[in-house]
């Protein structure tokens, strides 16, 4: 094993600008690490989707921002490459984490395309991890995590639903706990219900179910029900919420969901 | 959908103290949220293994420090309770996040049992997220995490390897990115290459796989390997290691490892 410095990149390319996309954790400023903030107070200019911008713009109020919409996500990767590269510093930002469905790897995949490939060598590029908004969830929700888990997105738009129900029904015989992102938005309302169904032909019915809405924000909201009685909740569940699911172990006691290690010697 | 503040227990109780189960990031004090730092130095006590202590021992110079060994989390966990039962500002200290297979679950679990629910009525306890080790190595190593993914424990000591063996060839098949935490020690080195065995039935010899050691601490390495060849760096590998495998769609480029997200206007 190699020992690596974060910023493998250097500074000895033809680019001064730098590129960083920063996680800015679920919501709260006060989940922000010292790193990412700052990334962010150094950044010449901010990208992001505008819900995003909106959490953090007590800390960027003199910076130029650059706001852009959900669905936008390849237009806006490459208005902060363009820029990084003419030299700017540029803060691309994601809530929660910016490697987990988020900008990292659209911006990785991009710097390797034709377009970039040669006017970005030598630009410093660094992903700057944030608190990812399902272990923000969970903390909230008491300890769910604390056995082995699986995170699935069930939005289609970029992954095949047979390959996302694949995922739900291997994660829900192997009793993981089950992390659903993206679980449910106005246009896409059937993914959830089949979601459940799948996962309850593996599962108790009594199965612990948290939900989080707008983790770390303002408008949080937190609910705690069960794969039997999860129906009810849907209509309030949308693109900020996380879902998390307990395996054969979880359980609720005194409003908090506890998935057990395993240590014996707790009676 | 319940909105629920996040001192939930309130100070209406018996107990005057507090406990806090605190996510302390991977290893840089850069990592650590203002939320964790905050309630690190507004403790009176600080209890957790002793290598978690010594990362953010510059924080805590004037507290009362109580170091535990590994496997004694149990005693730590109790020690931790009465403490904050009899009136001590309690902080206990995790690597990474508090929730994912650290001490928050045990806390709590702890917290229900005879030995403590009637002293520890009122008591306010409050799980404070951290970085996860393995969204720190992630960033380390591009963007592995852009799709769905699976974290498993490769120990047996708390869980059997039967059920561990399932996950892995669960969440192999249905092609999620793999997260293995706790990949080999010195007494437990036949696991890995099990795991690496039953993952290789499924996935291309020529996968990458993602070795991160100390991630986000001054020894940090890091590697970039294949499922054929990931054996070569076995004997490194330890406890403070995070292996990370691609999916079938995640590549190496530029040194960094990529996991597509599935946008198809990229070219």
């Amino acid at each position: 094993m190699g020992k690596k410095s974060k910023d493998k990149e250097g500074n000895s390319g033809r680019c001064e600008g730098t590129l960083k996309v920063i996680g800015t954790g679920p919501g709260s400023l006060d989940e922000l690490s010292a790193r990412a903030k700052d990334a962010l107070t150094h950044a010449d200019v901010i990208i992001g989707y505008g819900t995003y911008i909106d959490l953090i713009s007590s800390l960027i109020e003199d910076k130029l921002i650059v706001r852009s919409k959900m669905r936008e996500e390849v237009l806006r990767a490459k208005e902060a490459i363009r820029r990084a590269i003419n030299g700017e510093k540029v803060a691309m930002v994601s809530g929660g984490d910016s490697g987990i469905y988020a900008m990292a790897g659209l911006v990785l995949e991009l710097l390797e395309t034709k377009e970039f490939k040669d006017a970005a060598t030598g630009l410093k590029v660094e992903i700057v991890p944030g608190l990812p908004a399902f272990v923000s969830a969970a903390s909230l929700l008491g300890a769910p995590l604390m056995h082995d888990f699986a995170s699935i997105s069930l939005s289609d738009l970029l992954t095949s639903w047979e390959v996302i129900t694949k995922r739900i029904d291997a994660a829900a015989s192997a009793d993981f706990v089950i992390i659903l992102y993206n679980p449910r938005s106005k246009g896409r309302t059937t993914q959830l219900p089949e979601a459940v169904k799948i996962i309850s032909t593996h599962r108790d019915p009594s199965t612990p179910v948290g939900i989080v809405k707008n983790s770390s924000r303002a408008n949080e909201e937190l609910s705690l029900t069960t794969l039997e009685q999860v129906s009810e909740e849907f209509e309030s569940i949308d693109m900020s919420t996380i879902v998390i699911i307990g395996n054969s172990s979880t359980f609720v006691s005194s409003s908090r969901m506890i998935t057990p290690r395993g240590y014996k010697d707790i009676k």
